[in-house]
């Protein structure tokens, strides 16, 4: 007889294990389908900043389903801790997003009429930040955004999942997912299970799955390359932001410089053209990081959808199975707001009215938007 | 128009590259499709030995076969290093295959009838390699059965097949085949392609599409863990060899000691367990390896098939889809031969009867073998 | 003009920078030189056990200043983090350590006699951690003795001073210290110093100034061979403790296993007998560890004085010159007291007399101890 | 009694290895002492060029000079792989010195001039390596300034005199010679020995040698930055080389590119402005590098001299005591030059007048130069 699992999530990334946990936390037997390592992939090149307020371009839907994940990490930090002894290095600061200009400055002005956010001009700013550059008009202040290592998030889930209960299955790559009277067939070149659930997390890799699942959604890559350096001298506080580019400071004394944005490309390697704009941006943001030493360069594969919004949600037909995949350049924001959705779909229980339409699979592009 | 190739490979092992280095040289127009990079998996893991001598155990048709595919590589250092400028880094000695006792002294009886082949008592042995446990009969001397660097040679053919108009797709994982009228589609999430032929050396992970062309053929992993050590001191001139496990100098100054057989694991790190038993086995064989540095550990998966041989030839209702994975321990050692055999069934060249029915695809176990 | 120091440091181990830091909180300008990185040398090796209880074989010296230099480290924690972002990863849970057989069990009686260790039976142990071997009687818990990340205390020590106002020169060798009329001339390869006073910190590297200011101590290695496992399945939430070998959970989801006793090898790598050892004895403790994924592998040098303790204290004619080096199996147990020792003894605060009667430089072995 | 040497060197980088590799073959005892490991500072770093006419600026003196040492390269590569199975990569298809400017190829007259330099047009080098930068206007073609792998040659070259029988004492520093009646006192932490001759081969470390023997030279670090890239596409068979920076192919399939050039900075880190210009210069030569996969950064001192010339030679009034440091931005071409001038000092061999003249420590800052 075959294996069962009540739920099969296909893909261990920081999406695949948020919801590994909150399944497992409901008492649910979970088996987790992951091809390489836990967070190998996308999470893994991850800046951490949970960003619900910095990379906001839409109070309506994705303020408060960001918001809402971003406030459950307060509370995950500790449950991680206690279950699998891992500490995701929740670092707090917030970020600075810089102005450098009057257009820049206006565009960030319904960021600071939020009570969470402040504007600070150049000179509040350096002075909490003196290695900031002099030439900035100001910054918007958002204490609340503040930053996790999201391979240490991803393997907490996990390992904590694990400890609830589930079954972590590494080094295991799903090829075919099929449907049977009543459960669903998962089949892996180690043998094959069977589910009641099956929720599809599997990131950028997740088209096979839509195509064969009869669903014409698609996700493409975009690149982001990374590196970081150390800091032996003056400490970096707070995050900075500027025009998708930022400098996190680390709590083991590197900041992560990131990222760019190369469309289409599938190659997981940061190419020398790439180092090269972070560099310059970096020292637009910092003159004095020119100085400092390099330590490890990397990149990643930000999952897009069509709209750049993730694809949450049940198949349209099909009852038993979830997706929850494409989110782009905020998955680790998102993981737990991810996580809890799709466990409150599976148990039945209420779900957002809004996010649901907002995520739902079979959304389409609004001609007239 | 979808891109055309007149043979599209999918794997970019040494398999995959070999395959692509021969069609290539004839002058087709060759795409390989690699899901992450050339040589990424089994491949990097091998020793290199090329024991065509050590690894036989069927002089009917394994030894010549592999036989044929060592000496090419005589051919290939050169033509590579002249295309890509890869070293693959032959190195000559050839393999000591030790004896402890009278019983494992017989078993290489045969062995030692071949004309390559010489026995040396332990006097003889321990005068070349003074480091060779003292507790040996004598050993079966192979000097062809010399050793590369299986990442290099990977890398050098696919190179090499660039240079002769190859195109290399990395980081492209192929998910589906399709069969068109007159050629084959090839689905991966960048995009589709169409070929006359396709060619599945996708090693372990060939078993989805042996699945999805309707045949029950299967490949089983047997992890095989080794680890590295720096030799600082006396200097080891030859491969030594015993049950399967050996200690391989490098040009580079290291030697590297392998292998475990864990038959169904699919997980790619190596063990705790697994490191302790090499140790001991090398410290068998060299005893002073015991104060060595350690260098490196890894692991990677043998592509294991029911007897043992590899799958090289022909869907059996299929002209234009071939095969060539399962190639277990000697992977490095037959992918010239490989390589040619492929090309040979393309181009409608002459093969090897003999290998054609070893290797075919739809060969059965043999009930009264 | 050369640049002067109220303070010059010789040394960045832990030891170098714990004075750093209290001497910067006191307003001194001081600069420490290191020849390499921060903490790249002994100090990066360590396991970071703050062993004041399951170390200890001495309560009227040892157990007093080392619970001291404990119990300073729940403060440090805030400290670091605020000066430097940097967080040391303190964790808790405490150390079991184990005993097999009746003897063992009576050798710890007089540390269970402690108010802050209990002892457990094997039935309690092994309800609280399933995977520790059913083989022992029973352990001794030591909830204080809890661990640390030994690199990031160093750096955040470090970095903490910087902000105080110490200078930290990496990759700058101190080749002779001169003594001047009224200070001390430090010469290094990137020029020379003043400084009133001079500690040296150098750890195992001490010897060559002992000698240059006619003092006949002498430091020996004793080399500690190190490995991590990732754990994957079930948490650790103990440190596993026996025969001064180790099992240490970190809060990345590792395991730290050491460490071997190598006297008088200077060689910093680990050797692949060593290896093997600790393997064996971690199956002893954790028979499932086996089955984990290895890591990395490392070796640093413990360095030893003739009675094991550490030499902290002035050179018996020089009032400037001090010495803080010899820690051996505890200095990051130790770095907090001795940072503070020293800080006080150069700003003629008190110190407690019996330690420094205990660690003066000047101390002989007793013939009939 | 302390063990003997008959030449004790201080150094493993690729000048000690290279004296105690030709001393060996002398059937002098020796005895090699270095702090870390063999190789471990500026030799790992360089690029590996034998660049005796791409880095000439004097034909007098260093070209006859550098041109012996090259030459002897060619026949060591064979020794050492006979002796120490070690392979130095020797890399042919020389160097591309590329002209953009009028002035630039007039500079470069002199070097054409030489029988083994020849000048081509921008047409003849793009038809040859189609991804140099078209805005060249040609290149001087230099046949013979092949490269090596350093770190392979001085491995190879310790080993092999290990092999001849030179005792290596890795992890081992000097801190004090002294000079005794007939013999030298050679004082490490690990212990003392005494020699008869004694060679400082520090690098850039040798200054406290100089210091402590009476001598007033200095060496001073200039430090220079690289990081590798793979090479997936077009193979580059040529060194490009161009303002002191270049592009070097490696056997493995990777391009070094090198280097800065820090006066003055200890720090062997690279810094993340380094890192940027050696990009911006890349691309200036080969522009299609901006797109390929970034490998790895790193940085080493060279050991730079008042005149730019090594110290070859005998301390002035000390027969036994000799020195071969400060090799600069040349010290991989040098290296089996300076090895056996050494050896034939030691050994009363005779030495080229004008190389002993124009090397020799006792050299003064000519006034009118
Ligand atoms: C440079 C960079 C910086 C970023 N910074 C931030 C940031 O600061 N804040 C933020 O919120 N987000 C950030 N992101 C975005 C974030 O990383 C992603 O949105 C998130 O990691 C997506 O998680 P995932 O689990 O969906 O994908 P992944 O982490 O890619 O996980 C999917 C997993 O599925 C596995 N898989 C695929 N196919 C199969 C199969 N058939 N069978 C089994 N397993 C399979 C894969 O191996 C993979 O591990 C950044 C991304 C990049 C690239
Ligand atoms: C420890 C060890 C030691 C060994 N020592 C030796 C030795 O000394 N001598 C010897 O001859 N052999 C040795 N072998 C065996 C040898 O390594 C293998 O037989 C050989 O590498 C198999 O090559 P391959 O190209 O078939 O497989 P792989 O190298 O695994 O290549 C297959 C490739 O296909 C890719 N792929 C898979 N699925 C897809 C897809 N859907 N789309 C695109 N790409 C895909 C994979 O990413 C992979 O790169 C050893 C093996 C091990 C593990
Ligand atoms: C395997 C292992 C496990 C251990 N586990 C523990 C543990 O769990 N708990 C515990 O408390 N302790 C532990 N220890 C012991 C602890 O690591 C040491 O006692 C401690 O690190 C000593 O610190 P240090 O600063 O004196 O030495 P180091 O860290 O060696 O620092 C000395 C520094 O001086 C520098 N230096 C030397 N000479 C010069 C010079 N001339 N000029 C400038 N700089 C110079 C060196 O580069 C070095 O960085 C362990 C040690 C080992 C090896
Ligand atoms: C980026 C870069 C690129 C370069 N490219 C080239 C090139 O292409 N071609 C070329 O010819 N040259 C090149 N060079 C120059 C070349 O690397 C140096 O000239 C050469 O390595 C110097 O060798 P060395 O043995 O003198 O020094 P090192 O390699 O530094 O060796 C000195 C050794 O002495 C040891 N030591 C120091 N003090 C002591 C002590 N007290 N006791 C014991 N041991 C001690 C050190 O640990 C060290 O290992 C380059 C250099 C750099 C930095």
């Amino acid at each position: 007889m075959k294996k069962y699992y009540d739920a099969a999530i296909i893909g261990g990334g920081i999406i695949g294990c948020s919801i590994a946990y909150y399944l497992a936390k409901e008492n649910l037997k979970v088996g987790l389908f992951e091809s390489g390592e836990l967070g190998g992939k996308t999470t893994s090149a991850a800046a951490g900043m949970l960003g619900a307020h910095s990379e906001c371009d839409d109070m309506n839907i994705f303020y408060p389903f960001a918001r809402n994940s971003q406030l459950e990490y307060f509370k995950l930090e500790k449950e991680i801790r206690e279950l699998s002894k891992i500490d995701i290095s929740l670092c707090k600061g917030g970020i600075y997003k810089l102005a450098y200009t009057e257009k820049e400055k206006k565009e960030m002005e319904s960021l600071c009429a939020l009570p969470t956010v402040d504007w600070l001009d150049a000179n509040q700013v350096i002075s909490n930040e003196s290695t900031i550059s002099p030439l900035i008009l100001g910054a918007a202040y958002i204490e609340d955004d503040v930053s996790v290592v999201p391979e240490a998030v991803c393997k907490g889930l996990g390992i904590s999942a694990s400890v609830l209960g589930a079954e972590l299955h590494e080094y295991t790559q799903v090829y075919d997912i099929q449907k049977q009277e009543s459960t669903y067939l998962i089949k892996t070149p180690a043998g094959e299970v069977e589910a009641q659930y099956v929720v599809v997390a599997s990131g950028l890799w997740s088209n096979s799955f839509f195509e064969s699942m009869g669903l014409s959604n698609r996700i493409v890559p975009v690149k982001g390359e990374c590196l970081s350096v150390w800091n032996r001298g003056t400490v970096l506080n707070h995050t900075l932001f500027h025009e998708h580019q930022y400098i996190v400071p680390r709590m083991n004394g590197s900041l992560v410089i990131g990222a760019t944005m190369v469309e289409n490309d599938w190659n997981e390697r940061p190419s020398l053209g790439g180092i090269e704009k972070l560099i310059v941006h970096a020292k637009k943001m910092m003159p004095e990081i020119g100085e400092m030493e390099i330590g490890s360069t990397w990149a990643g594969l930000r999952p897009q959808t069509f709209d750049k919004k993730p694809f949450i949600g049940r198949h349209p037909e099909q009852e038993g199975l979830l997706f929850a995949a494409g989110h782009f350049r905020n998955g680790i924001l998102l993981a737990p707001g991810t996580g809890k959705m799709i466990s409150n779909l599976i148990l039945g229980k209420e779900v957002n009215k809004k996010w649901r339409e907002a995520f739902k699979i079979e959304r389409r592009h609004e001609v007239f938007a």
